[in-house]
Order: structure tokens, then sequence, then C-alpha cells
């Protein structure tokens, strides 16, 4: 895929730009010394976002209304909150558990995102398209000092990844034909769905995801490129 | 109005930020001598602009499908080089045309655009919140160097300025109360509807929209905060 075929960039976020796990596991054990509770606080992490894909999957198939993540967050955190015995009263309070769905809005970029997205940028229109809600993208993008030209968002078309329309939108908004959009991510089932629409795929690799030495899925079948990051990307895009 | 009631700022595009008078009397005059066609090139650019209201009411009352503005813009082109004598065989061809859909695209900012804008960002989110299409905002902010943080447009909703949704679908994106969200315009129209929406509003004074010695309209009634441009705008609001 001749990088001169590409005019903009679209990314997932939660994953494939910023550091999920570590930003969550920081906020959890900020939140659980105030409580005087301590925990496994990376399990509970991962417990929270293994939870993700099967409430989003409850949404797209129009078992549960379409809300925005903060409110699917708070759903998922009860739940695991009470089947990891914190909640009650030496649990995580009212208070606590907001300030929790409101990390989702401050996680850190992976160290190479900003530095990536400074070279891409002078080439390309960089764009997120996320499940996460136009105001957490926007708070994610000021916060990391990510340098997005437009924040694209699953909320703009009520629906969640993979549904064909989030990847449609992406070509419509930016008024461009699919295949000059490159969806980046580091979910090969992101990447699939944007390919079966058009668009061009970049896979990077995002080993640490769910912490150290943890499966890594492989690319999926048929990716335009493959990087390990994305100063790696930049420069096989020729920035 | 306190600054620190505010979170965000909504910037109206064509007219506040960028000076669509100088861009496009420049790419008409460009287009012009290239074929060898002489007019008063920025009477023809008022001309062009003078179309603008009149066609989005005709959209907003469902008389005209919604369509991006290049749609528009060409469809009120045509229009006026035919008045103006500037079609047929030694008039402005296809491409011609084309290219000054396009312009609309590439407008110059205003000269305090980028130092203003630059210097309230430290602060407040600022989006965009203009009747241009997604794709036209990201063209004119990244050729510009406008440093917004969001990109919201009345594409998002399918209708145009002043409709009310237009206003709401801020506050709905930005996720904030319609009274933390500061609309700033030249145009008394958009603030007006903006506040009957609850927003605060602030008036930024452009005597040269349409070029020197034209009418100026006053601020409207009851609105927020009035500048002369967008660093007396940063300074009113603590930047």
């Amino acid at each position: 895929m001749p990088a001169d075929e590409i005019e903009a960039l679209a990314f997932d976020v939660f994953g494939t730009v910023v550091d999920w796990r570590s930003g969550i596991t920081e906020a959890f054990t900020r939140v659980g010394d105030r409580a005087g509770i301590s925990a496994d606080w990376p399990s509970v992490a991962d417990a929270w976002r293994r939870r993700y894909r099967p409430t989003l999957d409850r949404v797209t198939r129009g078992e549960l209304a379409w809300q925005n993540f903060d409110g699917l967050h708070r759903i998922m955190l009860d739940d695991v909150l009470a089947e990891h015995g914190l909640d009650g009263s030496d649990g995580l309070g009212e208070a606590d558990r907001e300030e929790m769905v409101r990390a989702w809005h401050g996680l850190p970029p992976w160290p190479d995102a900003v530095p990536g997205l400074t070279r891409l940028r002078e080439r390309f229109i960089l764009s997120t398209l996320s499940n996460g809600h136009v105001a957490m993208l926007v708070h994610l993008a000021k916060g990391g000092g990510l340098p997005f030209d437009c924040i694209l968002s699953v909320e703009l078309v009520g629906t969640y990844k993979p549904d064909p329309e989030v990847y449609r939108s992406a070509s419509r908004f930016l008024d461009l034909p699919p295949e000059r959009v490159l969806m980046v991510a580091c979910h090969p089932y992101d990447l699939r769905a944007a390919a079966a629409e058009g668009m061009r795929t970049g896979f990077v690799t995002r080993p640490l995801e769910w912490g150290p030495d943890t499966r890594v899925e492989p690319p999926p079948e048929g990716v335009d490129l493959v990087a390990e990051d994305f100063n790696d990307l930049a420069a096989r895009l020729g920035c």
C-alpha cells in the first residue's frame, strides 16, 4: 500500500493510543489507598475491561440502549466490584466510583503516541475513531497532548464498533473514499470490520495492553501494514 | 459572567475565525487571471456570500434537502456567475468552479485568530460550531494552524444554524450544561439562537468581514461579553 494513497488516519484509542491498564490501576490504587482498601488492582482493572466487549455487543444487538461510556463503565464497575467483594460498607463508595469512571478520561498515552502522531500529522489528517464518546475523547486528547485534527466517535452515529456504520461514518465525515483512510488499531476485530467497509488497515502491536507476559493477538489476515508502535508507523508511512 | 463558569468555547467560523472575503477574492483573482477574465471580484465574492443565508433558510424550512457546503456553494456560485455575466464560453469553466468551491476550505484566519485561540486553549476546551461540514472545518483548521480541540458541525445533526438543534448538539457532544459553553460569533443571529438554548454568548467585532467602510452590526441585546478580537477575548476571559 503506497503511502500516497492515504489521506487520513483514523485511530482506535483505548489500548491503541492510551494505556488504559496503567491508568486504571493507578486510579484504583489512589482511590483504594484513600479508602483504606487494598486489592489486586491490576486484576480488577482487567476484569472491568473484560466486560467491555460483551457489554457493547449487547448494545449493538439492541438488548441495551445506547449510552455513553460513562454510563456503561459505571454499570460494569458496579458488577466488577461486587464480584470482587469490594462493595458494601467497606468497599468503594459513590464518589470513589464516579472518580473511577472519570479516570477513563485521563488515561496516559503510550510513550510513542505523542511523538508518532506529531510526525504523522505533518502529512495526514489524524482522527480518532473510538467507542469513547466525544467529550471523553476531547478530555483524553487535551490531557495527553494528542495532536488529533478531528474527534470522531461512535457517539455521532449512536452505535458501537464493529457496527459497519461506524466505519462508514469516518469516510462520510472526512469526505474521503474509504480506501483513502487508514484505520489504525491494535485489535484485529476492529481492523477486520474496517477492511470490510473498504478502509485500509494498519495494525500496531501493543504487547503490554493487558500487562506483561500476556498473549498477544496476531495481526488480522490481509492487513495493509504492521507497525511496532506509532514511531514505526510514521516511518513506514514515510513521515 | 465570571470566566470560571465557562468550560468550553464554541466558535462560529466563517467571518468569526476566518476572513472569507479576502480568501475568496484572492481565489477569484487567481482563477480569473488564469482564464483571462477580469471582474470586480470583491463584489462577486460578496454576492456569493449574500446568497448564503437565504439558501440555508430554504434548507431549514425543508424546501431544499440538506447537503454540505460544497454542494450549496456550487449551486450559489453558478447563479452568481450567471448574474454577473461570467458564465458561458468566456466565463469560468467546470474546473475553475470546482477550485472556487474548494477555496472555502483554505480561507485565511484573521491575524488574531491563532494567537488568541492558542491563549484560550490553555484554559478552555475549544470547538468549532459551524455551518461548514466536518471535512471542510478540518481542512480550515489544519491549513490555518487553528488549535481546536474538537470539530463540531451542523453536519452532525443534518440541519443549519440557527436551528436550535445545532446549539443543543454542542452541549450534548461536549457533555456540558449549555451555560458552561460560550458561543463566540460576530453575527448577532447566531448568538441570539445560542442564548435561546441557554448558552453563554460572546460577540467579537469583525468590522472588515464585508470589506472596509461597511455597516457593522451591533452586538445583540443581553450578550454576556463583547470583544474586539480573539486576543481581547482571551484577556477578558483571564487567559
